[in-house]
């Protein structure tokens, strides 16, 4: 079983019309699984609502205690870009789990969105990766200790490589 | 390095109003990884562009040989699905290599399309999982041991689980 | 009160993985006025479901007996490309109603579908314009007497422009 | 020949992730046409590039000093929806035009939007309507003096009906 939880970000930002603004929405995970057929066995679970930026402690220890407390191996995590490889930092050390951050750089409700591609890149580094926190964007699998958003170039890169 | 081949089938069928039919176009895979912005070192080769229906005893033999000359490791198979379990069972026994078969039930021209998705998902898998022969398709990683697509259901099973 | 007509054609293609291949399925016209949120008075009635090369004589009978005793004045046909223009020349001489047949060149399932922008612009016209029968593609509003489908070019053109 | 000119608001707002907000960016309108295939006389010329709250009484005498000088009698201006009703206002009285305002409550950016089908119901309403100003929105041709936007139904209405 694989355990999915949602917190926000770029990839369930929708655009309001009655506010002339764009805010985060319901998550646009479970659609993305469900039109694309996903039969694997899985729970989607929203966590918090929000975009990374705006992220304080006290959300990642909710995330960590999320994470601890499932009874899950295997766990996807949705998060906005800017500091998901902060929250992804945090969440070392829980032993035999294997844990995968992804978002997207354009919103789901978008024509050219990486949001589904980007959903199944992670879903399957979520089933085939060992024990550990992993940051899959861009088609790439990232250690978090040496990834980084280049916010200009608008892509994730290692910071060794 | 990942090497992606295509085969054709599904997911490469674009419309053609001149014929009013449907047929295999040129790969959208390169297309897919360009506009999701997928930075992992990778390589598309065409090596056919065939319904799975039509794929012969020799096509099969040059998939082969291709997996086996290249000098990559992990290995993505962009193929039809009607044949994709076949294709997979043909390819066993090719020592120190991932290799795993993708494709979708609805072309990716088409705005509700498994093609994204799962792509996303078998290109992590080719560069997650082991050494092995393994179908990637509706979110799960398949053995094509006892893989079938259910062409009723839409979608492939497990004949063991 | 808009009376809308659909007779099949491209725009209302499908495709069938079951069968791998390409088929009228039930009209996308409706989808299209919903998704849009059209607001003026309409009806969505389909006749038949047909590639417009199959149309019969009794097909085009029946389009304009149809046309002929339904209580509407302005009428839109969603109709196959390749004889909608034949189509449009048997519906001449129904005094005081407004006649605009439109189609798709890609079927309105495909990412790029000129479908939603035809009915656009054929609802439209059909508001607009006066008495007559009109041919309503690629933007423009022809004069079924001298329009023609220019297949290789893959547009309607003005035989007298 | 018709005239386009593009002043901003919903229908071209695109996503800078880099800002992690929403914002008007170049027109849609040119790559609807050339995606649509649309084929009549056609120049689109973009006069500002505003949400329509912020348009001052200068910009409304700009877009009417426009129309004024251009060549062309078949006016199609797209526009925010906010301010549409009384920008149209504004540009009543001149003589031998028709003027249809047009835009989107969704970006055409978004995967649902109704840009596409706003822009080719409005170019046939510019088409063959007479000389005058209409709001053209939902698949409906306004009449200025009594249209209103409906932000909490998100959609025009006619006052009077």
């Amino acid at each position: 079983m694989i355990q999915i939880f949602t917190t926000g970000g770029t990839i369930d930002k929708v655009y309001f019309d009655a506010l002339s603004e764009y805010q985060v929405g319901p998550t646009a995970v479970a659609d993305i699984l469900r039109e694309n057929n996903v039969q694997c066995d899985h729970r989607v679970t929203q966590l918090m609502r929000k975009d990374s930026l705006e992220l304080t402690d006290e959300d990642r220890a909710a995330i960590r205690e999320a994470i601890h407390t499932s009874d899950a191996t295997r766990i996807l995590i949705t998060h906005g870009t800017d500091t998901m490889v902060d929250t992804a930092r945090t969440l070392g050390g829980i032993a035999g789990k294997t844990i995968v951050l992804t978002g997207a750089l354009q919103p789901a409700t978008l024509k050219h969105s990486d949001a589904e591609f980007n959903i199944g890149f992670a879903l399957a580094a979520a089933q085939a990766l060992p024990d550990g926190v992993y940051v899959a964007m861009n088609g790439q699998i990232f250690d978090p200790a040496t990834a980084r958003k280049d916010r200009k170039a608008g892509k994730f890169v290692d910071e060794v490589s």
